[in-house]
């Protein structure tokens, strides 16, 4: 059998993170620096979570599209905020066609300047509102320190952008992105998360406030998973954005703006993943069965592979079920294999089965070996596949509450924090020059702000009154 | 009725392709420079693309990935004929986080450079390959004259990259991409193709030769739709791409690449498309049936809508049916756009047609009204579907063979070629000079080399001995 080679999560996370990713196949570093190669394994693993949130995104009547990769430099510099936030991470095409361009082009760090250009030319009336748009597309921010699929010079996403005529209706809108991101978080990704609105500090540049959804690292790390902003007007005051309303005046639209990206992958990693690599919940794993023939003779080998071919012909054709039937490998490599690579359920079959009519199965997310009879596979494989995404959502959520803490003092945090890593609840009234001082003592940022009643409770900072509750962790 | 703005395909054809795009809502100018946004109906054509296209591509065992955006400007110089291609349109990254950059990065105007040289990393055996590999991507070419899907900029595609053990099978896979896309464009998109390989002038930089389906407009220009490289062993050789055969010897893979684009898009128009604008052959139309409730009072519109939910849910869920029910828009409006728009059914319910229990049907195609009951209307729908998408293909496919000719003299061609675009056969048998000399006089480009028996023929232009047949065209 096979070694495993990954670095165990307590010896050192970050090698254990790129071990795995390694091990797994699911990426490696290209030699543009800070860009990677999402291998084919990683890839599936990027459609399976598009096509599902693809259809999220449609079913609430917003519609795809395509702009421009390329964003005119003046474009860039009409939002005052957003400028200071991006210019600096942004890749600038200085020449084209063999010549040097007049006005420099910017790589899209995010698009919001490019489309809103063209939105004051659509929509001219309150009748032309919402404007629901959205699209897949990749994106470039010169990232200084990199880890793959967490931060990337280069990585993919969606963008949904969207418009209304009041700022009531953006809150709305802003609300359903967020709550979007967490169902399908929960109910395909398996990951608990924590949402809530940003601290100033961390809202996204040109946002009258930002919404996001929070992981909870096996290493104690928060990592943001999505964020959904509600933008105001001051975009629409910078590119003019206007419409008639229905008593024939100009108004400048509300808009949103909200996100999700090749980070998730990253976060199901650092969430689920184990000792062993990976743990894939089955919805989003490009294999959910993977079955390994095993055989010594020509003879055994006929015998099992027919078996094995039945048997994959008679699941459910909306289950992925995969056989590695790969010669000059032997099944412990194969069974190692696929441990890395978080298939959810392996079967082995081999001649001794198949006189017991039996096969033995593996659970990924527990490591047990269970004897199924041949008769009850296809019952038991899907009963037992809604148990594993179930379970592992449930082993996350366990292990952030195990890592959820409740503060009052702020010495006791930073004690605290400085020995183990998780969320921690705090009342809080301080500006954004105390949570940098926070920042730089303890390398924890404000998370989320809870939704949550404050009256009576005293800041952990200054012991002033509380005016909200909020969460700090260190951060991806 | 609202007026259609489309100018005649007789009176112009450029004007004419520009206002269909325009009034179908496909697609429109972004202010950067040949860069297009594709709208929210024209992306929608891509998605039902790429969904089909994809599909076909990972059933030939084909992997999706994804590769850098960025290539280094040392990997595009390895190529010695490839970079000769590409450079001179390539838009280039200078500044990064910034500052200037150590090495150039060049936006990507095709991906072999970047992947071949990982590529060199991966398979190191013999049992490793084939490697197949694809990619969906956006792709920079600095165009001096563009036109919204047919040449931008920026435009959409998906390459695919393989490599092989030998040159017959690197054969096979080149002319199975180029099956792939024949059978696509005639099944899906009703799109006859010629299919055939380039001559050296044609050929893409840096390959050993390169396959083409070539689709006739109805101005009687070529276009290119889909392309199939064999890639030799060129640039194995740059990048060093070997792997050990049974032997435990070092050998060069051989290679191809292949694509399609968002060109496909324009394809369709100028091929499809007539006076009244888009004809949307049914498996690509985002809305394959298009119901507009028509009603004057209160009570015969909740009447009438009430029929048309109904209806609409009676169809079968794989159908795309959209129900026009926008307010302040006359019937007349809606039928206007919806036949700008090639929806290939409109069907049109008011009071009356309740009463009678049926319903009037508008055929796109043929612009045919007709009325059906009521409870026909799921067979005749489904009937009507096939019907549609079969006579779309029989019209383009009439078409190309009243506009292709054979010529056998030189000069006879160059006559008939300034008063008739279309296809032109002949006999061939000079190099790329003449060739290009008859691009100078005639504007016309060999498409593509047909498979045929020469023997006995005579070279159209210079009466020596011909060793091949060729198609000539004026070319998009």
């Amino acid at each position: 059998m096979a070694k495993n080679k990954i670095t165990t999560q307590s010896q050192d996370f970050s090698q254990w993170y790129l071990d795995v990713i390694k091990e797994a196949d699911l990426a490696e570093y290209s030699k543009v620096k800070g860009c990677m190669i999402i291998k084919p394994y990683g890839y599936r693993i990027w459609e399976l979570i598009q096509r599902e949130m693809d259809d999220r995104i449609k079913a609430a009547g917003v519609q795809n599209c395509y702009f421009p990769l390329f964003i005119p430099e003046s474009f860039i510099n009409r939002e005052k905020e957003h400028v200071k936030g991006f210019a600096p991470e942004c890749a600038i095409v200085t020449h084209g066609g063999g010549k040097k361009l007049a006005e420099n082009l910017y790589v899209r760090p995010t698009s919001e300047t490019i489309m809103y250009d063209t939105f004051s030319e659509w929509g001219q009336s309150y009748r032309d509102l919402p404007l629901l748009i959205n699209q897949w597309a990749n994106i470039v921010r010169w990232e200084m320190r990199t880890r793959p699929f967490l931060r990337t010079t280069e990585f993919l996403w969606q963008e949904g952008h969207t418009a209304h005529a009041t700022l009531e209706e953006a809150d709305i809108e802003a609300a359903r992105a967020l709550k979007m991101y967490n169902d399908f978080d929960k109910n395909f990704l398996a990951l608990p998360v924590l949402t809530g609105k940003k601290s100033r500090k961390e809202t996204f540049a040109g946002a009258l406030y930002t919404l996001a959804t929070e992981a909870l690292a096996k290493d104690g790390k928060a990592i943001q998973a999505g964020t959904s902003h509600n933008l105001g007007q001051g975009f629409a005051k910078s590119f003019n954005i206007q419409y008639q309303d229905e008593k024939g005046e100009l108004q400048y639209v509300w808009q949103t703006s909200w996100g999700v990206s090749t980070r998730l992958i990253g976060t199901i990693i650092v969430v689920h993943g184990d000792d062993h690599g990976l743990v894939l919940p089955p919805k989003v794993a490009p294999y959910q069965i993977v079955i390994i023939p095993i055989y010594k003779t020509d003879q055994e080998k006929d015998k099992v592979l027919e078996f094995v071919e039945n048997m994959k012909d008679s699941f459910d054709k909306n289950l992925r079920v995969h056989v590695d039937n790969r010669e000059n490998l032997s099944p412990g490599f194969k069974f190692n294999e696929w441990e890395v690579k978080g298939a959810p359920i392996r079967i082995e079959v081999g001649p001794k089965d198949l006189e017991k009519d039996q096969v033995v199965l593996f659970r990924r997310d527990t490591l047990e070996k269970m004897s199924i009879e041949s008769g009850n596979m296809k019952k038991e494989v899907d009963k037992l596949l809604s148990e594993i995404q179930e379970n592992i959502y449930k082993k996350a959520l366990e292990f952030q509450k195990e890592n959820t803490f409740s503060v009052n003092d702020y010495n006791e945090f930073k004690n605290l924090i400085s020995e183990k890593s998780g969320f921690y609840k705090a009342y809080f009234c301080c500006d954004a020059k105390v949570e940098e001082k926070i920042q730089d003592e303890t390398k924890a940022t404000i998370r989320v702000i809870l939704d949550e009643d404050v009256k009576g409770k005293r800041c952990f900072y200054c012991g002033g009154e509380a005016t909200q509750e909020v969460v700090f962790a260190k951060a991806y």
